[in-house]
């Protein structure tokens, strides 16, 4: 069977400002209901989690990736196949460690902050874009993959590019069986 | 010069989903903090507008449209330039009364509620998709006209089709000026 995403890529994709916008509105809300930048960046990572638990099926569908066979190579696809298909970019990926289960995407440009100029007033700690790591979190979940995705620097915040880190947990499954041993 | 749109119209384009679900939790968010569906609907709308006054510049330099004539003119160009633009669907219009300012946009189908089977439990009086009145509305302010923009009917109420009534109402000046004659 052909892959859909050939069939009819048109279908599915809609100007980005529209979304941008929306997102900016998202997190003004947060930052209206809750006081500290740490809740609001821990409410976006569990909405963010919420729709990658969703969208992964779709993606799979779509995407037509095989089975992936290390960390890297599905960091890989999460940056060229991923983000292509629902932001427009290409992070370029870097690993951080020797035992190659943390890496890094880096964001040269970041479409998400197209609008937004700075943070907001006193919310210097605020991660605006933390949905993003959510949604990481959430798809890799689906696919029976543990991990923590935070970011590591922010444009939005002086650092002169924008990092999402992603380490891969060891499975609760492994842990368990080490501990009964 | 040549109309950016038509240089790379790639560019500016993502995939829906993420919209779309994004777009949900939003409305959950708002589902939360407000407990009246009218609050809701009129924070949805207030967002929507603050987004269309922002959105209306850059479409206007990138679809090109020429000046209009009409209300009928204008109404066309919402349907078939910009929700194609920015929802990647074509509503069609129906004019309401003879005296040609009250138009219909029926949706046959809508993106935003692609996720959604049903209105959460106890929110019959909401209008999930209130930001796009919200946005029409910002965006006709911004080109000096104003408008009512409501639902009339939703297929998520158990309507057969989706459909959003655009009021254009007299312009602020012709009222003052017909007051003090």
């Amino acid at each position: 069977m052909s892959c859909p995403t050939h069939r009819r890529p048109e279908y599915r994709k809609i100007n980005k400002d529209l979304f941008v916008l929306t997102y900016g509105a998202l997190v003004a809300q947060l930052c209206k209901d809750y006081e500290k930048d740490e809740d609001v960046n821990k409410y976006l990572d569990k909405m963010g989690y919420g729709i990658g638990t969703r969208l992964v099926e779709d993606f799979l569908a779509r995407s037509c990736v095989g089975r992936c066979h290390s960390y890297s190579e599905i960091t890989d696809i999460i940056a060229q196949v991923a983000f292509k298909m629902y932001l427009g970019i290409t992070p370029s990926v870097t690993c951080n460690n020797s035992s190659r289960n943390e890496f890094s995407l880096i964001l040269d440009k970041n479409p998400l902050v197209e609008f937004v100029e700075e943070l907001p007033a006193g919310r210097s700690s605020l991660c605006y874009c933390n949905l993003l790591c959510g949604i990481i979190r959430g798809a890799l979940e689906m696919v029976h993959l543990a991990a923590d995705v935070t970011f590591l620097q922010d444009r939005l915040k002086g650092d002169s590019v924008t990092e999402i880190g992603i380490t891969f947990l060891k499975k609760p499954e492994e842990k368990k069986y080490r501990r009964k041993k």
